[in-house]
């Protein structure tokens, strides 16, 4: 092929893996600009399942030959293409567990403002550690999928709690990131060593209910106002494409535990993220600006002994840089209701049935220009009928 | 076979369904007395994956279909049945995804004690929801599995944080109930349907680093405090057996939310828990006291449009009844450390490397007399070299 540099993003630099659905069949496949290589004709065994689950667990000296042959395989132009139009992509991997972080001092602080007023923003142990919890792995869905609204309860204006759809549903824009090499029971995983376990990342809409998860998160954490659905990109971008990406961390006023210090190694990402709402992109974060790293978040993870598995994805937290247009999610952007967001000749305090959320990133390409990571979008489905 | 009735809990009334590892394979079976029945003899499909994960899916007319061909083939005594002794039970399924609930106001009234002296006990939420979390299904382990001491940061008595093995190690005496078939998304399980979905029950211990969850917990909740390991039992109880164990539900001061509705339900179970530590019984938690039912702690968890995965697992949370020995955990029976409890000619505060924790149970049979539960046991071990 005579291929372009970087078309659309999606050249030969980025290479991103994801699951299609054909006519025929399931298959695991690269894309490349707005083309399909069928993995199973790099290597017959390891995709034989038609998913990327054994190419994740192989680990990075695999990771690194298929990407070799892939690229071989697009340059010598031997391997014939599906069209990405005549497939379906569905969830690229099986989710093990899915731990979200709430890594972005500003999302924290902005968080803290509104739900506790008065107070300190952050939390005492914010600095000390990435705050962090498990959220469902079996409601992670894949760009594309309608978000139906959640039911719950919450306290009503009317005054006694009310059990119905929820009024404050919101979108975070997050990273995700994907573990793919497996850590053994009671090893913990070193700040330095992530590249030998993670296979790559994704874009990651944490849906949250803002009215149930206020009501029901003391003491135990979100649940119900999170657990309804997790959208995914599609194509999960190798850290192998991303390795101009990398930038020092932010400076911390609070040394990190020596577990989690990544002084020495360049352990941010330069992810350029945009949110839009039907169209009309309402925000801009920065991921570079997040306080705690990928690193730190995966040695955090397995810092008491617990294991990871292949398909363990980690959420990032709602990516919010430190100017207003840069917050990540609506609970931000309109301050809880209480500023509504305009978006187009519209506003939104939360967002409406047939509301569309997409969520797309750049990052430095390996040969310059920047990729596209795969988006992530999501429109708002009405709520199921009353029970 | 001249079967005694229900010989040391494991007769015909009770058939509890595990998996093993043999010295040449792993094979799913079903237990009676001291011995296990091959269930690939009973049929070759279903069981050819030695799992029990295609049982689970198969839905409720299978399981009874299979429980009543176990049970001929137990009494025609044809099958030869391998000894217990030759086998070695691994995890009895593939954990989706863990829920842990907060079940007992008995527990939540006294975590509130202790940690928020002064303070009403139950948050505002209690009575109007069953609060719960996700776990970490990775982590769940089974009966016998040693568990070794977790890492973790927490405030230390000279003042400043510490990285270093957990001093307030517990344990918590739960009962975990495991789902078989699936629910669609959007689509809630009603709280009488709990028996369409779940197919059995186990033992749970939910083991607590009450140093690292307190100074992680706020604001998302537990986490590396409670992620490094969740044991369970060998053997899953399917619900057929425990036909006479309903109960009525707990009188509750405030009206459940229309969903969890269960007056005209025997929702509650006569489950008469035991802990022991290194050999001398503690505790003897009532399962039959916990104020929410595990129908409605099902309902709860896809109330809100979430879908149910076969294997996912949901915990009780901890059993505690009215009387100080009936307490589920040690932060409860030695009041956070202030009161150590007798063990024999020793006493505990929190758990010792070496200590051994099992939790048994009793239900009513089928047939009169009492079944036991598959006990749940875990060893401390010491906690892993300095990092």
């Amino acid at each position: 092929v005579t291929a372009p540099r970087d078309p659309d993003g999606f050249g030969l630099d980025h290479l991103p893996y994801g699951v299609v659905r054909t006519e025929s069949r399931q298959v695991a496949v690269a894309r490349y600009t707005d083309r399909l290589l069928d993995l199973s004709t790099i290597d017959s065994e390891l995709f034989a399942a038609g998913t990327l689950d054994a190419l994740l667990a192989a680990g990075r000296d695999t990771w690194r030959q298929v990407r070799s042959a892939v690229s071989a395989a697009l340059q010598a132009d031997t391997t014939p293409l599906v069209p990405l139009a005549e497939a379906t992509p569905v969830l690229p991997y099986t989710v093990a567990d899915y731990v979200d972080f709430y890594a972005s001092d500003q999302h924290a602080t902005n968080a803290g403002r509104i739900f506790r007023p008065g107070a300190q923003p952050l939390t005492p142990n914010w600095k000390h550690l990435p705050v962090g919890y498990h959220g469902r792995a079996g409601t992670v869905v894949v760009s594309g999928t309608a978000v139906r609204r959640p039911w719950g309860q919450f306290p009503s204006s009317a005054g006694p709690l009310e059990y119905g759809p929820s009024r404050k549903l919101d979108f975070e824009a997050e990273v995700g990131f994907v573990v793919g090499a497996p850590s053994e029971p009671g090893v913990p995983i070193l700040v330095d060593a992530f590249a030998e376990h993670v296979f790559g990342l994704t874009l990651l809409n944490d849906w949250s209910a803002r009215d149930i998860q206020g009501f029901e998160m003391v003491p135990l954490g979100p649940h119900l106002g999170k657990s309804f659905a997790t959208s995914v990109s599609a194509w999960i971008t190798p850290l192998d494409a991303l390795e101009r990406a990398w930038r020092p961390p932010p400076s911390r006023d609070v040394p990190p535990p020596r577990h989690l210090d990544d002084r020495d190694l360049p352990g941010g990402l330069d992810l350029e993220l945009t949110v839009s709402i039907n169209g009309v992109v309402v925000s801009r974060p920065p991921f570079a600006t997040m306080y705690w790293t990928a690193g730190q978040l995966l040695a955090q993870l397995t810092s008491n002994g617990a294991s990871a598995r292949t398909g363990d994805l980690l959420g990032s937290g709602t990516v919010s840089g430190p100017d207003r247009d840069q917050f990540g999610s609506l609970l931000e952007l309109a301050w809880n209701g209480t500023d509504p967001l305009p978006v187009g000749e519209s506003v939104r305090a939360w967002l409406e049935d047939g509301d569309e959320v997409v969520i797309t990133a750049s990052a430095p390409a390996n040969r310059g220009g920047r990729l596209e990571l795969g988006e992530v979008r999501g429109r708002i489905s009405p709520a199921g009928a009353a029970r």
